[in-house]
């Protein structure tokens, strides 16, 4: 098993990263806990339910199940309302403890519902996609949508514990891998030239999910996103290079529809373009843009971007929430293994657009 | 001008005590605010809507300005998410302030609503009630109702400064004041015994809201319950002090249905039943409970209990979001001035209910 140490402001936790973890959940819960709101999916849970049923029960609490509809579109007020309401039906208290058992979409709720639920109770996160085992649920970040736009309500709320089961990842579909693959291989990009470089050797490992490849690659990305979380938890500086790749990514989903492309689809071809505006403004080599380009290939994921006219792209661009006072800022890489965060001027940004 | 400090894990702030206050508000508006967010009700807007909007003109940012219905059955999440779709349609980014002017319902409400708001964003309280001042927007308490329970959903989130004027205290009704007045000798009551003696000789003074009476009065209230804060930002363990009179008061209030009786009056009432307990299980002398029921009396707030069997108090209280695993724990005085957090057995509760 692998841990990884997260130490932000609001909380410290492990990570715990392992084959068959599933089955060790109960060490993650409190002994002072009252009961235990195990919230997942009726997908996930059909695949999983029982077995983490099983775990729990030698805790010898309580556990309600509250199951909440699949999809990012149910990531929203009505299901948030949902949660508290099935919460408080079950009297749960303030010494309660919420399990989060899915993707993306269940932890951000989950999170949110935890940070929120009689000002704040425990919560481990229990993520069973890839990319929300390396992505969302590390940091603390949770939200719900709003109509106006994706994760405008939120709190920064961190977990008592991160379990990843790297067992799960095999009922994923490829599609599902490459996007969180995609996430991967960011780490490397902004912050880790050897992982990266590591990357590019394991591509068809990974894609394949051969176990102590993924497992190294699971961990280590936990690791630099946390080093990332620690300096910085609430995105006042460094966590902005986060999101390498995201502008144009976002572009992309609210462009052709959320859901159309996945997340990490999205950001694996947006990598692509913020590298290529990389080299345009900082000077990253043409070759490391090649090599960004054939890694997003690698690992399955999209790399030619839709067809749009430049200004509907900028406008797809200006809407993005980090658009503080109507300033187009980018992640960029002035080289591999190291980001920048910066504003670039939108003729630029149109030079750049019109090589895809 | 007074000026207390306010220190805790979660930010620190100034409360600015003083006559006149609401026209320098600009002053609490950082440089860096992109927009502010003018939450308040048609009621309290009517009366300083423009006194506000005056102030904040010298600012010479954009002020947003969102009203939500007046009253405590609208501290809600349909009322939260007006707020949100108000925020997200005028484009509000993470550098907007929100400023909170009205009682502890738009203070609520409008502090959870900046917890929330992309995560988080800058808030300014302006409370312009008694009860506000000296309570609710002390502290970083933050949140909504739900059916099934008062302040169930919210957040500990600190605002930037608390902006306290006295003078707008001359438009509250005598009931209001008397609610107000509750929570001021509380603090009295649980932490500084000089300031309990100090409300008993002024309590004319302060019913009648005599200007530098007033002041002090709320200064101290605010300086005390910043100390108490600033020990326990998150309640788990001092800060359940500030609950005092609380477990007996909610019952009140849930009894007789919310709004029955102001929250103060019942908190009022609850303070002399929590003083008679006191003097059960912990020693409190006689002629000091009759203290506590002389002075809620001379504020003007209610000193007789509704007439219910004893069984229907304890099952108000046992819903009191507070009883955690079941057991029923009041906060008590060992003296005047001092207070400690003690489990109860039912048989001694109702032993002291049966003497009102």
């Amino acid at each position: 098993m692998s841990v990884v140490q997260v130490n932000t402001p609001g909380g410290n936790y492990p990570i715990h990263v392992a084959s068959g973890r599933l089955t060790q959940l109960a060490q993650s819960i409190p002994a002072d806990a009252t009961t235990i709101a195990l919230i997942s999916n009726p997908t996930v849970f059909a695949l999983y339910g029982e077995t983490v049923l099983n775990a729990l029960q030698s805790t010898e609490k309580k556990v309600v199940q509250v199951l909440i509809p699949d999809g990012e579109q149910y990531k929203n007020s009505q299901t948030l309302d949902q949660i508290f309401d099935a919460l408080l039906q079950n009297r749960l208290d303030r010494k309660a403890v919420i399990v989060a058992l899915g993707g993306g979409v269940v932890g951000d709720i989950s999170g949110f519902a935890a940070a929120c639920f009689m000002r704040g109770i425990r919560f481990v996160q229990v993520p069973t996609t890839l990319l929300s085992q390396v992505d969302s649920s590390v940091g603390g970040k949770t939200a719900i949508n709003h109509p106006l736009g994706k994760n405008m309500i939120g709190a920064f709320y961190q977990p008592i514990a991160v379990e990843i089961d790297i067992d799960v990842l095999g009922t994923l579909g490829q599609r599902e891998i490459a996007a969180g693959l995609a996430e991967v291989i960011k780490y490397g990009m902004i912050t880790d030239a050897d992982f990266l470089h590591w990357c590019v050797e394991n591509a068809a490992a990974l894609t394949a999910l051969q176990p102590d490849v993924v497992q190294y690659a699971v961990q280590r990305s936990c690791e630099l996103k946390a080093y990332v979380v620690s300096q910085d938890e609430r995105e006042s500086g460094l966590r902005a290079i986060l999101n390498f790749g995201h502008t144009f990514g976002h572009a992309i989903e609210a462009g052709l529809g959320y859901g159309e492309w996945l997340h990490g689809e999205a950001v694996g071809c947006g990598m692509i373009m913020a590298a290529a505006l990389s080299a345009e403004v900082c000077g990253l080599a043409p070759e490391h843009v090649q090599l960004v380009k054939d890694l997003v290939a690698a690992i399955g994921c999209p790399t030619q971007p839709p067809q749009w006219e430049a200004d509907k792209w900028i406008d797809l661009m200006g809407l993005d929430k980090k658009a503080e006072g109507g300033q187009l800022r980018f992640v960029l890489l002035p080289e591999l293994g190291k980001s920048v965060v910066q504003a670039v001027d939108v003729t630029t940004v149109k030079k750049v657009l019109a090589q895809f």
